[in-house]
């Protein structure tokens, strides 16, 4: 048992709460689910390993190995799997480099009821623990794919709409009228955002902001146009 | 010259960027400017240190104590202070804890033309280098006061309408019409939220999610709150 790479064919959700969210969407990729000693015997994880016939080990090694932190007492094993993006809105990431981020922004679309992900190359590592962590399991509910470039994913849905978000875009978000077909909501690399060649796709959208800040950062961009997205197209009240 | 502490009178700035926000924005405070022996002689700090005649030394030693991270070639050293807040509208964090969640936070509240920052506590010790970090510097153009308790801060400001954002609410934010007075938008704990006893206080709001995720995390949705806020009060645009 060793720690995460790229590489490797295997990954991990670490804790409780997102090994449940790996249990109830992605069953059919788990390998193991390691526990803890100290685990209480009353704990919802025996109940569901039980009803859903899962493989487990008692492993206090393993767990260590695999965690940073303390206080971790569930682990579950999965082979890494590739999704199809399904025809529905979109959100693209143009090569995003912050695991943190990533996972944020998994959560995010989520709760707003977006489930697709394009990642366009070079891109994090998704299945990173970190990104696993940080999306809390959001990840197992999503469809996620990487394009080699935005031409590939734009070959794959040609229909989409796009919106790609950009601060030199002269077009406020809050005046934007998003087209009643599939969107794809298109956000460049965290430092630098997209670079000029996006605003000749689309519609590109800025975010109306203050002149006291460089940009806002880039879970809180997806969040604020995810949920005005979702506000005007009515998503969360699926 | 020794690592922060919380009870310490003076804090810092890490980084280039959010050392000259400091200088920009809250110049009396400064106490030392530190440089790296490794700084370009042509980097705009100079410039600006010889303009604003403030105090500075090359300490290597220094730097590499009080900064964790490699890179780094400047320090601003500052000596804490307390700010009042305005008679504007007010972002309000009852007992926050997580330093990056704060420094967040402060930057997309300043991103959204809001520079008013009340604290109930307990909570996070703002000027902890971690938040100064996370803020981006942005916590210099802020003013943030703590309070003992919600009741503290409601004597202050008798008048403010208040919008305390939770899930118990009935009432979604995208239906919520703002008042044109001045406002408090009042956010919980990231654990555990506001408790129901806000229920009873001003216009309790939540922010509609799917069922696919518990809530979003504190920072996104204090962002999607500033966002709706700021579009319907043009606060962005002033």
């Amino acid at each position: 048992m060793k720690k995460y790479q790229k590489e490797d064919e295997i990954s991990y959700s670490i804790g409780a709460f997102p090994t449940i969210e790996l249990i109830h969407h992605q069953k059919e990729h788990i390998a193991n689910i390691l526990l803890s000693s100290k685990l209480e015997a009353g704990h919802e994880i025996f109940r569901i390993l039980k009803s859903e016939d899962l493989p487990f080990e008692v492993n206090d090694r393993a767990i260590e190995k695999l965690s940073d932190k303390e206080n971790v007492y569930v682990i579950g094993l999965f082979d890494k799997y590739v999704s199809k993006l399904s025809d529905e809105d979109h959100v693209v990431l143009v090569n995003p480099s912050n695991m943190g981020n990533i996972g944020t922004i998994m959560r995010t679309m989520l709760g707003f009821g977006l489930t697709n992900l394009a990642i366009i190359k070079p891109g994090a590592d998704i299945f990173d623990p970190k990104v696993i962590r940080a999306s809390m399991g959001a990840i197992f509910q999503m469809k996620i794919r990487y394009y080699d470039s935005f031409a590939e994913y734009r070959k794959e849905f040609p229909e989409h709409a796009l919106y790609p978000f950009m601060l030199q875009s002269a077009h406020y978000l809050d005046e934007t009228k998003f087209s009643s077909g599939h969107c794809s909501l298109v956000f460049g690399p965290e430092a630098s955002g997209l670079d000029n060649e996006y605003l000749g796709i689309g519609e590109a959208v800025k975010i109306r902001q203050s002149a006291l800040i460089d940009s806002f950062n880039l879970p809180i961009s997806v969040s604020v146009a995810c949920y005005e997205f979702a506000r005007q197209k009515k998503l969360a009240e699926k």
